[in-house]
């Protein structure tokens, strides 16, 4: 269920297209799954840069009147997730500044583990900060940085920075992308006619009708301006570890990342589940949206029907007023409703990506229930997410994790399902290394954090006994 | 697709709950892709009627401040469809006024055939008219009545009223509802509590958890008081005509409507249209979301695997700017995208629930086609739509119909798909009169009104040579 | 002060001018002041009615793109005053309807004393009733009127009506103003070009530079369509009873009414008030903005200089947040300040031109008293403030009014103020006829109503022993 | 007239009160005339700041949800000027920031010379810039400062820029009010009850209940915190040149600012002026709002009476759509109209505080002679404006300012008035200095400035030959 995680943002970026700033609000709607809280554009008509940015969806944010304020054929993009609290306008992307060198604009999606040591190393040398975003020390570091070309001075602050990134940076004169060297994020190439696009994922590529040219690769640059697109590699090679949640949970199904198909590699982890936890029951039904295709796959192998027997309300989107006199799982109701006469009697295989807290497949278990299944089975088309994720996804705390501290057997008592299984690691990642060839982090199923912490920024609840 | 067709509107009533806004609130919800246009709600608090209605979505219109200003234990609420130009708050609904013996608000779903003859007859005796709504025509037939007793007015006013109404009238005191002879639209009662309600649909009832009792039957009129529910038939009997698109495209497929569920249905009508029109294909492609069931169905009758070649971006809900360097097919792009890795050279079903104008379906099969799929076929799970419907939904004129006029292979050329077969009308029929032993009106695809039109009201377009 | 009373609507049309509807919103902002609850206008272009009504100011409700949808070179348009409470879009004028003959629209400045009982005639033969105004009755009574032409259905709907009412008509095809027998609110007439106006105030014709012609005489009506103007008096003659109140508050200084100028009469007014009240002092200081102009005359009457010692800020319009520790006669502190260096130990002559509950002035001279005041004499140019309006102005309840209840000398007490006095009725009488040879209405000083009430209708606090 | 100039914002402090940020938003309404682009509120509550800050009034962006979010018992607040296309929300205040020591916020009235030589400085050590704003140059200043405590920070700060400013600065602990070494802009302090209070003018102390203790002198900075109200003057001393304009025309009428009661100056000017260019004539009018108190003093100096001929159209406030068939003078008459029985026939004498462009002029000596006046004769009650204000006023550049290339006498032929006369710069700083005892800057009037530019910052302006 989109409402489990918050994802690290979307980016998108183009040059050398005469209606930069509306292609690029295309792009963000394309994007718009990884951030729904703010929204921005900023342009360069090579002498400036324009600036809007809004709090709300891309179409909220973006009126025609809005995108005739950014004129130029260069642009950079930015969708932000939405969390409460932190939520504000000063945190929206991308950041703009004003340095020696004259305008820059940054687009950042990934975390940086190192922020804090930085940023107090900065303000110790005068730098003044005005949000709490992390984005805002690559900026300074390349404002401090004494080398003199620009793109001299985003190596030597990316050089420093530890953490995921895949970001775009703008100044009046071009566009430079950069992914970090582990490749957490994705981030791909296109081309619409002359023009260079670049983009968290492939379905913004296809929503403008740009090629699919390649991923910028992990640890490379590159420099697209006037002459074209330049590619660097000038980091210390290490290792990829893209991370695998974006294939289980993130992405759009219809994009094409780390070079395989989303849509392909959760039907396989839907077969794969199938192979390894099968049950005998009579339908197999997805949480919808994002169960859907690991269902389809479970279906597949076990030769069980796949139904759609919970239909989603596609008409929601803010917070709904309860009677005092309590509906049963109103959250979960207000979106989601049990098909009654597909349930009834049957033995119900439910599908789902994953469980962070547990309280809302527990709502859906009990909905089912309701509406007269004789049993319910849950499977999940990934392993427990026992640890927070530091490279970019916005996880709830250890605490707040289920299977951070609750075996397989308590999480199903509490689901109060007749079985649960979830797939193995080894299962999720031999589907997903076969179909993409790759090398992935999973630091959310193992804790194995493939980026370490400074010593001073090691996260107090990885240090804490739990539970 | 829902773009295709603009409901006719749905209905919420509640008796006797101290909550009665909110609840009403909840249900309208549920009924939001029957309208979304605008929403109202009007309840009493047995001494008079306090109104808000709003143009946009339920949720837009109803904050927490709006459903304080509605106090009481008897609520109506209304959903309407979407239309451009004549959309207008003075036609949102419920319709509210005073008359001689107090407060009366009316929600209607459903379409009358002799409103103009009706109208211009009261006209004549000099009743004012304030919207373009033929609910008003009601209001004005009780206003005249000479009858006393209210319920009396009602039906004197219904008994010249001609067409299809699902209907709920409401006064101070109580809460009427009414359906046509004919049945046309569905609406069915349910309990919550010691709370009477009646809706459009039983997902309405869903979500607020109340037990479906059953369907208001046609010609049937529900008196909602302090004495409980008492039922009338004051109308010549006919045979019913409930409305079989209903099941084809309108309803939410986790209702329950006309005695059977609509998930269940169109999946019937899915492995009928696979009876009727196999084709030897690698994979079978809804146009989601009301393609789904149906092509679920094809799929299990046929064996070719179903697959969710096209992907909803489920962000949409307004105007796009698009590029004046145009994208092709922009308005069906900006909604839907394919799986090119699913898609690419496959032999491909899409499947749909009707045509209406085919331009459309038209940029779907390009956009499947660009992306590399080897042949597309269609398939329609309902017949040809070859006339517009007069009893409640507000379908394009016969002349927008492709349908009308274009036989099936112009069609297909049109298309640009290697096969398209329709589901025939016997097949549709049959098969939702052996799930439900009920009895359809199919004008839409038959012309056949079984309510006929006044002498001055014969729509134009039904008497002229068409083509 | 304006927050005292408020007004009774502001009319304006025009007929025969290709951007109607653009010099009717400029009419409707000279007119605001009469005015700010709600907006509307509607327009003809011979064929139908176009309407756009809106809560809020002139400005407010009036965008370049609202007015793209009003075309057509007839227009009417209403400003209605504010209350709360009642206050519902389903109230804002102008009232449009649809009845045998088409469509009419209709703008009223005034108040129906018999609304009730012609109300109940007309619902008991079946009219409908949308909104709790008065002008709604004018339009069933030209619904039902058995006459055919449009001119005699006015006339015969308006000798039905009693009370105040200055009222402009619209059909598609002709402009109608009327102004009752008595003629309480005021109504002029001018031309722009080949056009012709209609307004509330001059003002309205100054802003479009049209010319004032005349007034449009108590109890005459004009037709305005392709032949010209047509005036015609069908009623039966009585003694004119203008409102003597637009001259002490309500009109705008700029205007002129009743054939003088309102700043004149009003300095007028302060001189008679220094005849007949002098009092020994060292400034005179007005409470801005309405009791400047008598404050002037009062000034130069007396020879006592005339000082601005209360300074208003204009950037009120909404409600203010009080800290919870409150500041005292924080309503009015909000909106006006003293000059302290001004009145700092003199004696001053606070002149206002009317008191109604009497808690403003109190604020006020205690705020002047905190200044350093030595003495505080307040003068007010007109009589004590006894009965309320029925014609049209939206005055407090008689319990309400300090001046129905109280003696001069208990009000003084409960002001504490030095000294009160009030213009005397014969001095204002005289003052005013003298200057404009008119006939006039002070039943608000009086307690005499020209137009009495139905048997039923009699207001109960005009019947029942007061204090 | 108000829209002539555009003021250098306002600033409001307060430190120890339980509700700061309720009371700084009454302070900010209070100096709504120094500012209406945006308005912003910092508050801490000694942990962290709380930051508010939206485009528009104080009323509109200060909800009782907004002033919730904003804890503690300390606050500063700012109201922004309003000029278009710079107007941005990246430049409205108070500025706030993050840097070594903390937050710290700025909210700053008044102009500096040579911030972009410090700017320029500041980003050759990487510094970077969010605002085109020079209170962000103050920010880096402090932030790179080598000193420790914050009030030695900010000392050394200040001694770096050059120009105007009247500026509260404040960390999560204090609050610091600063005043330039020659006092352009006003600043006072003031108590209420406990707590300690700062504002640009004392009419924001009077609603707010708080005595006025004394003004903050030029060259003096306060440091207010637990420990109470610390002075220190730590700037070389110089002669005080405050600004002679905000008693000409910018502050509000009810204040008193460099020891004096600007209503009072006003009336002195306008005495002065009588003295100095009396005529012949039958009445004095004011432009309203500003000329009101100078015409008062010019009829009391001359005898000859005071008349409002002149009435203001108060619910002005936004853009008004013109009708195509334009109207004389639309820009005016929107917010103006005459008496014209006042000035029909008669000689009048037209009095405002300055002229810029001359165009408004213009169009109300033409509005008036339109009337039917026999002669106008304009008066201003300060010398002709020459020179543009680079101290915190937002006049036009010189080629803008009529009088920089006009004589007196092609003014007059250009205003099209019988006759016209200035005051005399004696005039003017004899009657300031009289009233006052204070030294002014006149250099509006006169092009000497009393802070000279650095090399690189001269206005082109200044140097090129003008006409």
């Amino acid at each position: 269920m989109a409402e489990k995680f918050k994802d690290a943002c979307g980016v998108f970026g183009i040059y050398g297209h005469p209606e930069a700033a509306k292609i690029t609000y295309l792009g963000l709607h394309a994007l718009q799954h990884r951030g729904q809280e703010s929204s921005g554009i900023v342009t360069s008509d090579q002498e400036r840069l324009y600036v809007e940015i809004g709090m709300g969806l891309v179409a909220d944010v973006f009126s025609g009147e809005v995108l005739r304020r950014l004129p130029g054929d260069m642009a950079i993009g930015h969708n932000r997730y939405s969390t409460t609290g932190a939520s504000h306008i000063k945190n929206a992307q991308p950041f703009v500044a004003e340095y020696m060198r004259g305008g820059l604009a940054i687009a950042h999606n990934g975390n940086l583990v190192n922020a804090t040591s930085l940023r107090a190393e900065l303000e110790e040398n005068g730098s003044i900060f005005r949000s709490t975003n992390d984005t805002e020390v690559i900026a300074h570091l390349i404002a401090v940085s004494h080398r003199k070309p620009f793109l001299d001075r985003v190596v030597e602050a990316l050089t420093r920075v530890r953490g995921a990134y895949s970001l775009l940076l703008m100044t009046e004169k071009e566009l430079i992308a950069a992914r970090d060297p582990y490749g957490f994020r994705p981030l791909c190439l296109g081309a619409l006619g002359e023009a260079h696009v670049v983009a968290s994922e492939t379905c913004a590529l296809d929503l403008i009708e740009a090629s699919h040219v390649r991923d910028v690769e992990p640890g490379e640059i590159l420099i697209i301006n006037g002459e074209g697109v330049t590619s660097m590699k000038p980091f210390k090679p290490v290792f990829p570890h893209q991370c695998i949640f974006e294939f289980v949970y993130f992405a759009r199904p219809d994009s094409t990342i780390f070079g395989e198909n989303v849509y392909l590699v959760r039907q396989a982890l839907g077969r794969q589940l199938a192979r390894e936890a099968p049950v005998d029951a009579d339908i197999v039904v997805p949480v919808p949206d994002s169960g859907v295709p690991a269902a389809m796959g479970f279906s597949k192998q076990s030769g069980i029907p796949f139904e759609l027997g919970l239909i989603r309300n596609h008409y929601v989107g803010r917070t709904f007023i309860e009677p005092q006199q309590s509906i049963r799982h109103f959250g979960v109701k207000i979106k989601l409703n049990t098909v009654r006469r597909l349930v009834e009697g049957k033995r119900v295989i439910v599908i789902d990506d994953s469980i962070v807290r547990g309280t809302t497949s527990r709502k859906i278990v009990s909905m089912i229930r309701g509406a007269g299944a004789r049993e319910v089975h849950m499977r999940i088309s990934s392993p427990p997410t026992t640890h927070p994720c530091y490279y970019g996804i916005d996880t709830p705390t250890r605490r707040e994790l289920i299977a951070a501290s609750r075996s397989c057997e308590e999480i199903r008592r509490y689901l109060e399902v007749d079985s649960l299984q979830y797939l193995s690691l080894d299962g999720l990642i031999s589907a997903v290394e076969e179909a993409t060839h790759g090398r992935y982090c999973s630091a959310c199923f193992t804790g194995r954090y493939p980026v370490t912490f400074p010593e001073m920024e090691v996260p107090q609840e990885l240090e804490l006994p739990f539970r």
